[in-house]
Formats: structure tokens, C-alpha cells, sequence
């Protein structure tokens, strides 16, 4: 592992990071923000999965999240989308896919196979690394995201509920398999068969039986992708019957900006370091 | 004014705004944050001017004053650091001049004079926009800023003690006209004769006997720039037996980042409260 760049903040230490993924064949970076608690003790541990065009950049840079963590005492793990380097397949044109656009799965199909396995990174790979480089206590993990990083955290959570206590999203793509945004990349990384999509969706994995305890999600009204992207209507009608609990939050004339995220960002921190604790 | 965005964010609304500068001959961009307290009553406006190469956006996407301005009722203000467009002169491989470095002075050697009006723009122009175009008590101002945006807040506020109620620094440049990254500056805005740049040095204009009341400073240990380029015991060493209060705290491990800025926002927000309110 090899430190890009070290800050001080809040007591704490706003961290940048690279190391040779062999799950994604090439080197990844990720941010991590270590509390001043960890000095004395292993902190838990939140994700924080970003959405389209994103690096690990932009929540360190506007997510606003380090006054709480260090407060709190958490260790915030902020992740890359996709695989990156100049080998890596891409369409560079089209937002939607390939760099930026990893929609935390694994690939199946030629050429985004070989790069594109971004599950196994997140859930496997990764964590190894947290886990020995970090004063980390990863019997207390918790995930959140933000629009594809919702998407993420949503789908990771439903299929590994006894690894995360919790699990939030900003404005997340909740069915990804019929949302205008992915549709195309989901066709181009997992085949036309669409029944390999269901383990992405996650309206779809409650269908076929997943559970995770309760979700919150914010969502803001004057999102320009709420009716063709995101509709989180469709995982509150999901999941009917489940047991499953949500608290679905419609956020009032709040857009899909980090202007959004920043000001909820408390309140999943808090929502998580509950369940944490 | 143009509208260039506007998020609501923490119940307020970040916007981004261009207009033409009389001042600068040339179109100028800032932000504003205006918090939730503005839709019943005046709020009180707190000036944020920033240091070398940034923009209005640096602070705005990275110094995390929304959630409390919000809280506690304070419009935020965050100018340009210098005129901008294609006929502005400019030196465009030297961050120290032209461009980003507008040094919070009105220039009086060609070519720079033309455009390099920043003290007018900031002390006259720019407040009369403001008091015109958003809900501000222009009774209750403050300013402060970082670095190169630190001389400007204690300059200004050096000499309208009569408009600021107080000022605040991040790791301020309290003696440009002997600091190695102004001086060259100084020379090509103000001319060879050092006693014109008197006007535009904060232990100089209190030599020549300018008053502010207090001044709180926050400077980070770690800061590569301290040595050479800040050195805030100068000014400490300027204001003895003046009778002007300064809270001058070295912050340990921190940085010039705004890592370090964000971290110590609220304390700032919190001085300029108390003391407008």
C-alpha cells in the first residue's frame, strides 16, 4: 500500500491510498479517514460507495463527513468506482460505463471482465486491506452510498447482511436492471441474459428472497434523475411483506448534488454509529 | 447579476453568481450562501476571502461552513481572488502573480492596473451588489480568510474598522511586503517605491497606526509556508502595546490545506457570531 497524500483534520487523518488490486489487475487508490479515537482503540468501520463520474475524491473533498466521524469515532473507507488505468477497457465518451461507471459487479462478459470486478474488491479484496493496515474493528462494519454508490451499498448489503449493521443510501438507483442509466452498462458487463442481473438490483435480490434489516434513504425532490433513475418507490413497493424496514425521506427542493448529500450526512452517520455501537 | 447555480443545501442556498465589475473591467464571479433565517429577516454577512491560485469555489466545495452558518444565521460571501478573462493580464507559469493573485490591492503599474482593482472591488463594488441583491444587514459585517485571503481580511478590516464588527484568519500573510511569494507582486502591482505597499501589509498599516480591535488566527504547525511566508509572531510582535487583541493559536500536525481550514470553520463562525450578533 502507498500513501498518496496524508492531511490532519479534525483531529484525525484524511488519508489517500493506492495498491495493486488483483481482483481489478491494475492499481487502485481510496481515501480513508481515520477518527482520533483509533489512536487508543480499533474503530468501526463505514463505507462510503460514490456514484457515476466519481473517484474517492469527490465525497473527501465536499461529502463534509469528517467533524461527525471524528466525533463519533468512525473510520470512513471511501473507495474508487471502477477500475482505472490506461488498459482498462472504457468507453470514454459515455458516462454510463466503463471508468467512473463500475456499478459495483463483476463483470462477465468481453473485455470488461478481466478489470471490471469491482464486488470482489469491495467486499473481498479491500476489506483485507482495511483490515491490516488499519486500526479497524471489522466486526462493526456499516455501508452507504450515494445514486450508483447507493446502488452499491443497497445490493452489497442484501447479500452479505451479517458482515454490515447497517446500511443507508443517498438518492440510490434501486433497480438498476430497468433504469434508463444502466441498463446499457448491465447488458455490456453481465450478457444479455437479464436474469444474471437480478444479484445487482436491489429491488430484485429482496424479490428473489435477500434481506437486510432496515434501510434509510434520503432522497431530494428536485433530483433531475428521481423519475428515470433513481424511483425509490420501487424498493418501498419490494419490499411489502418482508419485514424489511425503510425510512424513506422525499427531501424537499434538495437537488442531486453534494449540496444534498453534505447536509444529510450527519444524520447517517449518526443512523450508523447507533447501530455500531 | 447572473444566476450561474443555485443548491439549497442545510435549509439555505448555495448559489454561484457573475455580473460586470466597473471596478475590474471585466465580468467577476462569487458565491453566496444564505441561510434559512434570511426568508424572515436581514442576516448579517460574513466576508470569506481566499488565498493563492482559488477561486470563490475552493471554500464553497471545501470549507464546510454551510451546516453552521446555517444554524447560526450568517450570509457567506466568497469573492474571486483576482479579475478573470482573456484580456486580463496575467502571468500564467507564476502562481504568485496575475491570476489567482490578486493580493486584495488596487494595482497602480501597467499593465496591471486596469484590471487589478481588488480592493475597490471588495470594499465597495462587490458590498453594494450584496446590500442590493440579497437579504443582508449590512450593519453586521465580518470578514476573514486564508492565507493570501488572511492579509486581505486583516488589511481591509485594518482600515474599515468602522464597518466589521470582527476578522479571522487561516494561516494569514500578516507581512507581504517582505514574505518571499508577495514581494515580487508588490513590486509589479505597486511599483518599486515600498512605501505605497505600506497600504497593503497588516504589521505595516498598524506601524503607521491603524486600529482593529482583536483578531483571532489560526495557524497549523505543519504548514510549509509558516517559515518564509507567514510567520504570524511578526504581526504578534507589530501590535505590542497598540492595545489590539490578538488569539494567536499554533494548531499542531495541521497543515495549509483546507483539511486544516474546515477543521477550525466553526470556531470561526462561532467568533464572528458572537460578535455580530
Amino acid at each position: 500500500m502507498k500513501v498518496l497524500s496524508q492531511n490532519v483534520a479534525f483531529g484525525g487523518m484524511q488519508g489517500v491510498y493506492s495498491h495493486r488490486s488483483e481482483a481489478c489487475d491494475c492499481d487502485m487508490t481510496f481515501a480513508v479517514f481515520v477518527p482520533p479515537q483509533a489512536v487508543s482503540q480499533p474503530c468501526p468501520v463505514v463505507w462510503y460507495l460514490s456514484g457515476l463520474t466519481c473517484s474517492h475524491a469527490n465525497v473527501m473533498e465536499k461529502g463534509e463527513y469528517r467533524r461527525l466521524a471524528a466525533e463519533l469515532g468512525l473510520i470512513i473507507v471511501c473507495p474508487d468506482t471502477s477500475p482505472r488505468g490506461d488498459d482498462v477497457a472504457d468507453e470514454a465518451a459515455n458516462w454510463q460505463m466503463g471508468k467512473g461507471a463500475g456499478f459495483y459487479l463483476d463483470a462477465t462478459q468481453a473485455p470488461w471482465a478481466r478489470h471490471y470486478r469491482m464486488e470482489t474488491y469491495i467486499t473481498q479484496e479491500l476489506p483485507a486491506l482495511i483490515a491490516a493496515q488499519f486500526r479497524a474493528d471489522m466486526n462493526r462494519q456499516a455501508i452507504f452510498g450515494h445514486s450508483m454508490g447507493g446502488h452499491g451499498a443497497m445490493t452489497i448489503a442484501l447479500k452479505n447482511p451479517e458482515r454490515f449493521r447497517s446500511c443507508s443510501a443517498f438518492a440510490p438507483i434501486v433497480q438498476p436492471s430497468t433504469a434508463d442509466w444502466s441498463v446499457g452498462a448491465f447488458e455490456k458487463y453481465l450478457g444479455a441474459d437479464t436474469a444474471a442481473w437480478r444479484a445487482y438490483d436491489a429491488c430484485a435480490l429482496v424479490e428473489d428472497g435477500a434481506r437486510f434489516p432496515e434501510f434509510l434513504i434520503d432522497q431530494g425532490t428536485a433530483d433531475g434523475f428521481l423519475e428515470n433513475g433513481l424511483r425509490p418507490w420501487l424498493f418501498e413497493e419490494a419490499i411489502k411483506g418482508t419485514g424489511i424496514a425503510l425510512t424513506l425521506r422525499m427531501q424537499e427542493r434538495y437537488d442531486h448534488s453534494y449540496y444534498f448529500i453534505s447536509t444529510f450526512m450527519d444524520d447517517h452517520l449518526r443512523w450508523h454509529a447507533e447501530r455500531l455501537a
